[in-house]
């Protein structure tokens, strides 16, 4: 936002405007990528059915991959509960069943076929890491880190190794087909929090 | 080895030669995979490297890729630790150990790559399935029922969400390029031993 502020000046009128451009070209882009994939996904597709002008996005999003996982990382990221109330085990088990359901729909195949994708293109991993995993990824330890600072979780856990299964468990069963229902990501919390409980 | 015997006959000097002709098999198909990948890997190099007719090979494994996965599963699943003493929760840190070793060399890129062809490709990934990933996961559920029964791990315990994280954990660091070294299966190790605990 900030540096769309500056593109546009500090007319009183141009952020509110600007700020509308860029949702509209967000969501336009993640439209795109989920009914074509990022096969289908072009610069000039996400302008015309945004109605801006291509230069505009260029503005923002210097390479069409940014935009992709800018969209994706947004749309993806609203969806899931980084609550942190007085109880981090419910905030923890609401989690993973906000990233389940998530990922049960069409969000989730796009997410296999992007993670497929960057196996064998170094720049893809690259953006899927920087872009979308590790953003989604730090929000995610906030909520564990609060449990440890509630003293609930053990002072001692391993954020990062705690994720690696979460997530792991998660696209394991997106990569095979398998159901992401609220019955598997609640029996997965169940599993990971023993680990977790001071 | 069952159906094998069988087409060999039961004549005494016909099993040990066609075993050793089943492992010669085994062995150069394992060492076509890791040299060239699943790309690179037909039924003609691996008679040829074997020194064995085609025929041979197609009398034990009807389609190349029931060859190759069971090459993969048998050089792979014979790195792997499925110890069963009475510490169940050295022997989970030892299964963790060598999966994270095992992957941590060209089986790792090959199995990663496998992986990425499985999203695109049903009949790799029910291959990959049926004859690599249920048959591995088998002998890994052994090592945490067997802690179960000795009281060690609690009786509740969800076996198949506690192999979810471990497999997924592994395989998600796999995908990245990110070291699977002593240190980082240690780690994960504990953080699932947590919720493994009666």
């Amino acid at each position: 936002m900030t540096a769309m502020a500056q593109e546009e000046g500090n007319a009183p009128r141009g952020r509110p405007r600007s700020a509308a451009s860029r949702q509209a070209v967000l969501q336009a882009a993640y439209a795109i990528l989920i009914e074509e994939g990022l096969g289908g996904f072009s610069v000039e597709a996400v302008a015309a059915r945004a109605g801006v002008a291509r230069t505009t996005i260029y503005r923002w999003w210097p390479t069409k991959g940014l935009l992709a996982f800018d969209s994706f990382r947004e749309a993806f990221g609203a969806q899931l509960v980084f609550a942190r109330t007085d109880a981090p085990a419910a905030d923890l088990r609401a989690l993973v069943r906000s990233l389940a359901r998530a990922l049960a729909g069409p969000a989730g195949r796009l997410a296999a076929s992007v993670m497929a994708q960057a196996q064998s293109d170094p720049e893809v991993q690259k953006l899927f890491l920087e872009q979308f995993s590790l953003p989604l990824r730090r929000h995610s330890a906030g909520v564990l880190k609060a449990g440890i600072a509630a003293g609930v979780f053990r002072s001692d856990l391993k954020v990062e190794r705690l994720l690696d299964a979460l997530v792991g468990a998660v696209y394991l069963r997106l990569m095979f087909g398998l159901p992401l229902d609220a019955a598997w990501a609640d029996a997965l919390a169940e599993t990971l929090l023993g680990g977790c409980m001071a």
